[in-house]
Order: C-alpha cells, then sequence, then structure tokens
C-alpha cells in the first residue's frame, strides 16, 4: 500500500509507520547511522564490499576490467557506541513463518562467534517484510540457535522469544541502541563490571 | 642486508630484527592479527578495500567490467580487544625525517576523529622503513598535531615525544596491543571506569 509522502498509518500492530516506498531496510539503516552521527550518539558504519580484483588498467588511471564480487567474511555494518563495540548484519525476508540461513555465510557466522569471545556487542537486525517487523538477535542467542538446531531456517518464534522487536518510528527509523541501551542496565553492564 | 632465515641480527638500536626479506607492515600487521586470534587474545582484521563498481556483467554470473578504487573513508583495520573498540591505520614511509600527511585522507581523518569522540581506541602505526623503526601514534596525539599545525608532514620528533615505539619480534611481529595494554592502565583503564 502506498501513502503519500508523510502520510502515516496505523498498521495492524499499532506501530506508526511511515511510508517508505522504496525503502529498504539498509536504506533505513544508513539514514538511523547517519542521525546517530549527526546527533553524535553513536559512530556506526558500513563496511565496504568485498571484492576481488583480477585485471586493472594502469595506463589509464587505475580502471578495474575485470572483478568479482566475494562471498563476506565479516558483517556489513560496525562501529562504536560509548565505547562499545557495535556489530552488525541486517537482512530481510518475505517470509513469514522463518528466517532463511542461507542469507547468512559460515564465514560471518565465525566473525559474530569473535565478537562475541571477545566481549563486543554483534546482533543482526532481521525485518519479515511481509509481517512489517524488525527483530534484533543478538550474536549469543544466534550462536546458540545454530549450536542447538540443523534447521536451515531460524523459525518466527526464536525471534519472538530471544530477540527484541525494534518499534518503528520517524527518526531515527530503527533505533537499534535504544535496545542496546535496555540490555546494557542488564547484560551489558555486568560484562563491563567483570571486565574492569 | 639479507639474511638466512632465522637467523637474527642485532641492529644499531639492539633490538633483535629477524629478517624479513619481501614482508612489508601490512604482511607484519596480518601475520601479527592472526597471532592474536589464534591465541584468542583480540579479534583484529582487515576491512575490505573500498571499490565503486560501475559495470556488471549479469549474464556470466556477476563478473565485475568496469570499477575504480575509491579513497579510503576508514582505516585499514579494526576490530575487539577485550571489549576494547580499536581502529588502526598502517603506514610506511621511507623518509627519515618526517611522515607525509598526503598518506592519510581527509576522509580517514574524520573517521578517526569518530573513533576519539566515541571512546574507541584509534591509532596510526607508522613505519620509518630506512630507519626501522615502527611508530605508533594515538588518534588524539595524530588529532591534536593537526590542530596546531599547518606542516603537511609530522616530523619524526613529534613520533618520538608523543608515539610509542614498537619493539619487533618474533612472534607476534608487531605487538601493538602490549601498547594498549600499558596505556589501559593509565589512560584507557581511567575512561573505561569513568564511562561505567
Amino acid at each position: 500500500m502506498n501513502y503519500p509522502k508523510g502520510i502515516k498509518q496505523i498498521s495492524e500492530n499499532n506501530y506508526i509507520r511511515y511510508d517508505n516506498r522504496g525503502m529498504d531496510l539498509e536504506n533505513d539503516i544508513n539514514i538511523t547511522n547517519q542521525y546517530y552521527i549527526d546527533k553524535e550518539i553513536a559512530y556506526i558504519y558500513k563496511k565496504p564490499t568485498p571484492i576481488q580484483v583480477t585485471k586493472v588498467d594502469y595506463k589509464n588511471g587505475m580502471i578495474i576490467k575485470e572483478a568479482y564480487f566475494k562471498e563476506p567474511s565479516t558483517t556489513d555494518y560496525n562501529g562504536l557506541y560509548n565505547g562499545l563495540y557495535i556489530d552488525f548484519e541486517a537482512k530481510e525476508t518475505i517470509s513469514k513463518t522463518s528466517f532463511p540461513l542461507a542469507n547468512i555465510h559460515k564465514h560471518q557466522i565465525l566473525h559474530i562467534k569473535h565478537i562475541v569471545d571477545n566481549n563486543g556487542i554483534a546482533f543482526l537486525i532481521v525485518r519479515f517484510k511481509t509481517l512489517n517487523k524488525d527483530f534484533l538477535l543478538l550474536g549469543e542467542d544466534f550462536i546458540n540457535y545454530l549450536k542447538d538446531n540443523t534447521r536451515k531456517s531460524i523459525p518466527l518464534s526464536y525471534f519472538e522469544e530471544k530477540g527484541y522487536l525494534i518499534n518503528p518510528s520517524y527518526m531515527p527509523r530503527i533505533d537499534y541502541l535504544k535496545i542496546i541501551d535496555n540490555l546494557q542496565g542488564g547484560k551489558y553492564g555486568k560484562e563491563k563490571e567483570k571486565r574492569n
């Protein structure tokens, strides 16, 4: 359903959803991150896409003539929030019932495990497009799921049980740091204490 | 001067230098980072090179047919050390007297400033090749230099005064986290306390 710009729509879940014709999760996150930077809340940025360069034309100013997209070995985003290391991958699915694990590569799982093991904050942001719902799932809970399950997808119920629903808002669009804030009082606060 | 593999040489500075024929700073750092990962000390990794893709052949399996190297807007390396956000750029110079600032782009300076402002640990590792010396210069001191000076290079004396000499060793080759460790007891320890 498309609404004219600026008109808000009360969704079936009672969240206020602003129309975002053509805007996808990546855009929403980029806008959110820019908001965090502008307001000096956090510095979180997108990593470059990994590309394997195989042919370069040096004569005409270093034009790459042949290259390949590499399988990503890290996540899309990382950065800093008040000294905390933040690292996440953002994915969309049109499924109404589960998040297909084919979306996350083996090296990315290892990357997330490394972050968790070294006391960083890693998570997935998964948008269930058809359901109009965005979830944050912590790296620990993601890794635990993989340990305990052989399914090729993570059911929605796991996100509902272990994840955190991100309520959409106008600005920032996807206020994922609010969730990290709440966790800091609990889990991350304790982790930090332990370290000092 | 080339020595057979494994033979050590006492340099004029009394550091033990192992022969590293053809090995450059980037290699030394990659090997050091792999050591940190293997020993579960830290997780620090190289970011992909930023490339602007302009033509893709979708028919034959997504081959990139035209692309350009972009000016880097962040640093080469980042990661996590016991929950601390680590971020640095590594550069070599053949100059014996100063480090040319043309080596660091405007956006990289802004990136380093963002890291410092958000309580992360940013630094440069600069190898003065001809002098056989590697220095770590903290982001704060780098930014302060730029504020106070209009020179197009940072003199060696500034590295000697504000920076930290990294003593080369066999493994890890460039133990830059040792320097961060020492600072933690002082500066970074206090910063962390302040945050909690």
